[in-house]
């Protein structure tokens, strides 16, 4: 099966480093494909962002089903466009966030989420509201670093996730740790040995779900909400 | 002052039939500008149309910003790219559902909506938790009609639409009805002689909430979430 | 058009202020008639204060309805009488809380109150609930002044006013601030200046909301639950 | 111990068939003193009416203080005054809503409401939301008689509960009914023999639960929000 | 009557101290039957050791109904097997920590817990939800100390508990505090005596709705949802 | 890897059948272990026999640990002793009925459940408020035909399930149906087929969960609310 997995920011590195987070938890016989749209914007920290880069990423979708994927992953913790991206695909779409909660929710009974700006906590909310799970999440943390940081600052952001990683499992009452940006997947497994507590990001864990409802066939259905864009 | 009445989609009856409904509540000093972008959806009947509409309205608030118009009105039932307009904007931006629902919360204590397609009743449900009006609302109604045919097939939609208004008002325990679409608000007051009922129409309740703000001195906040979207 | 806002309460210090701050935003066209119960309590501090304003409001508010007013404010944060007072008019009833929560709603996705007494926050944090606003409320702070140091002890009141939204402004990550006492609007302007975040008052909020419904024809609904008290 | 059940209307006929109720499951040594205000509404069916009688039931709150009597019943399913008949209290207060929805869910999954008139129903939904009982409360049913016909066409007001009752009996996947008016306390019994479902009536479940404070010495709290209104 | 108290864990001790609580607060003509099962968990701190409980108490009810017992409390702050225990008996049962939330909020706006483990809060927060209870209670605070020291140790966990009631008396903005387990139930009227504010404790306030319960002649509904356990 | 697949009830055909199910999805690579206790109960069909299952079922769970299965499955729609389950292992534990909605809010805005006995409703209720999956449940609908039936009277069930499924798509404007039993997974493959909506069972769901699970290498956390059952 081949997954395309969206960063939906022009920002290259991300796009490979999320690519690779993403084939490293992929089944031997599932393909990763790693895309990001040419235009747009170079990082997404808040609704403006938002609204540009699921303009873009709608493209992708659509090519993606043109080439006949078995599953979009929309690798932004805001998880944009994820509604309107369901009506263009058959395929299954899935967004890091939403992926993220649900592994969460399935071992431990509360978790907080560690994510970058203060201004993107706002969006995390909105989404715990929508997806029903404002009250399996005990609290957001910001590590108020720019999104790009995580790809030009690597050794700080790691430092300071770190950080706030163990203080929200010291004070918060958690079970797990939801990482808030597809750009942190890479350390999620570093910081969940060190601090010994389960530290979910949504990237891998959106690919694996994927991958499950290949395994069952269940495509995103055609029938009510996410039907095709009506045609005027 | 000047209002921007943005109708986010390219249909220009539509756009002149909104304007002309904004202008007939404005006050004499209130300059009504209605705009649409001049690429993006003919009709908006689902997320993905919402989401393209969004990219192109933006655009749209920012030469709005520009112009220095005192405030953006977005004319779609699903208020598409509120949050990022509101990013862009120091203006106020309203949008035409919340308005309907501010409105119609003041007088009554319970509203039934009556919309167009049944697919855009989960973006009404959507706005009703977010905005917190769920337990207002009494229940959502659609004439099953497409969004078009409000312009071209003026006369059934308004048949349809007063049908379902006056189900709505005997059977829901309502004390007012939202309509659900800006191409709507010329029907609102029809229907509420013929029904005497308060029938609320989100295009004309924006325009004067706008305006109540403008009065107020108080626009959009640019300390914290609604901040300019970052430079990076 | 001519607008009675009344205050619950005995003050006419208060009554008188509350007018001024009313009348600074009316339009030129509106009449802003300050009036207070001649009986009743001389502030309104908790439950059984409101029960027994309640009484006398809605005195003044038949007496306003037979002056043909075109809108009535109930100038008490708590909304004391609110539906009861709908039941008995056609004009339009806000209350001062409602409307301060509706501004804010509309220019930042949260906001916190900062109120008097201890004692009051019980009630305001019902109306959130019950009007829906619980998720855009980020606090509710008080000062623990009497309401009457409002008028008595005007400098302090000011002072301990501004040190608690400025307080609130860096630690809650809201984008505006709601004051929860009519005898604060006097104050809302300069804290906003000084602090430069939107500082909402409802005396003003619900003025403009009055005139808002009226340009638009809509008054309260006598259909259903507002309707006129039953005839025994 | 004596326990003042207040009738907050001034219908006499209401009084003394509420006292009756009361009286025939206090225990032994309890006595029930049933009162009503000489001033206000003949019956209560909206929230002007509630207003009016919240105002006088409050004088005999501070008259049953003043002869020291050990609890206070406000019987009017809408439990108007209740916070602010406590702030006046040191002993227990319960309104008969209330004490109805405590008892049914101590032995049911879900009850269903069958009250008086339709304009009440938005009461009964207020305080289902205020005490968190909406997940509980299946149905609010209306005979949509007046409340006085409870006393003056008593035979067809039981015919009408009955029918009514047993409709949500079968329809509403419920474990218990309760009823939505001081004066149906009269009928709960019957009504639970014939159709063999808990019927719940507010009157006598506060009583017993009264009583059962008055067991365990518990008395309303003076500290924080129900304490004695604030001195000016 | 006659009450069946079940300690649902095996320690003896704690089911005698129960017990004697018990028979403080109940009626003269009241027998308190204080029982524990023979197997199962010594004390419960944590959901395994709840659904080992659960099934062993479920026993004890089958037992107590065999005896035609009048009334059964489950006396451990989960409510463990509570509504299993409803299916299997036509005499009430009530769970000691709703029993206490009910009686919380019959006295005082708000309430906090004040329980043992840590781990057992999860348990706690649950029950809040389910019985719509959350905005009700400010807070849960853990006392640390094992199930057991409150037998085995019983000075120092009274010097923490009276510790951690005094600072939620303080610093919670409440009116009452609950104690959550039903080894505390000797200490909470000396707290509530040292500390002046209401201090409920399920075991009493169970027993007095028992007996509120019996007074009314209501017993669990054998209409719907717990009626007894199908027969296969 | 292999996963343990718990039919809590002691129904062998049941026991044969969902193995079968779970089966036709795994992986080449998965062994699937179908497993039920020897004592208990035949099926479950309420909250007495969900409770005497959940004692049972835990038996099971300790043995799966102790042979180092990679992942555990409660098979039964009331997900009963999750939580119970999750503190004994270290592998992952997952109901059926929280898989069903985690795969069916996916892809679909909502869904509606199709179950058996209308007294086990309340138990899908509780779940999806404790889940927080009550916007996006629609309505849920019973067969009214005993469990065992789903195995002795097995056309019957198949043909009640899908006249009611064929109801639900026309009726309730969803997406997608859950099946709200492990015996009826046998049925969802065709009723999909012959309805053209997604219809999807908690078992196969559950298998490719854990598998997802397995391959992100994330077990039940053991930091916290989790944690193995304490020591006494």
């Amino acid at each position: 099966m081949r997954i395309q997995v969206i960063n939906p920011n022009t920002c290259l590195e991300m796009t490979n480093s999320i690519g690779k987070s993403a084939s490293q938890v992929a089944s031997e016989k599932t393909e990763i494909i790693a895309v990001s749209p040419s235009q747009g914007v170079v990082s997404i920290e808040g609704h403006y962002d938002e609204a540009i880069a699921a303009f873009h990423l709608l493209e992708l979708i659509r090519q993606g089903e043109q080439q006949h994927v078995d599953g979009h992953i929309i690798a932004c913790f805001g998880d944009p466009g994820l509604a309107a991206a369901r009506e263009l695909a058959t395929a299954p779409v899935i967004g890091i966030a939403e992926a993220a909660f649900h592994v969460a929710s399935l071992i431990a009974t509360k978790f907080s989420i560690v994510t970058t700006l203060s201004r993107t906590k706002i969006i995390a909310e909105h989404l715990l509201i929508q997806y029903g799970y404002t009250h399996q999440c005990a609290k957001i943390h910001c590590i108020d670093l720019p999104v790009l940081d995580l790809e030009t600052n690597e050794q700080e952001t790691y430092q300071k996730l770190l950080e706030m990683c163990q203080s929200a499992k010291q004070d918060d009452g958690i079970g797990a740790i939801v990482l808030g940006c597809g750009g942190m997947a890479k350390h999620a497994e570093n910081i969940s040995k060190v601090l010994d507590i389960p530290v979910i990001d949504g990237v891998t864990a959106a690919v694996k779900l994927i991958e499950a409802l290949h395994g069952l066939g269940i495509r995103t259905s055609k029938w009510g909400d996410y039907d095709y864009p009506n045609q005027k």
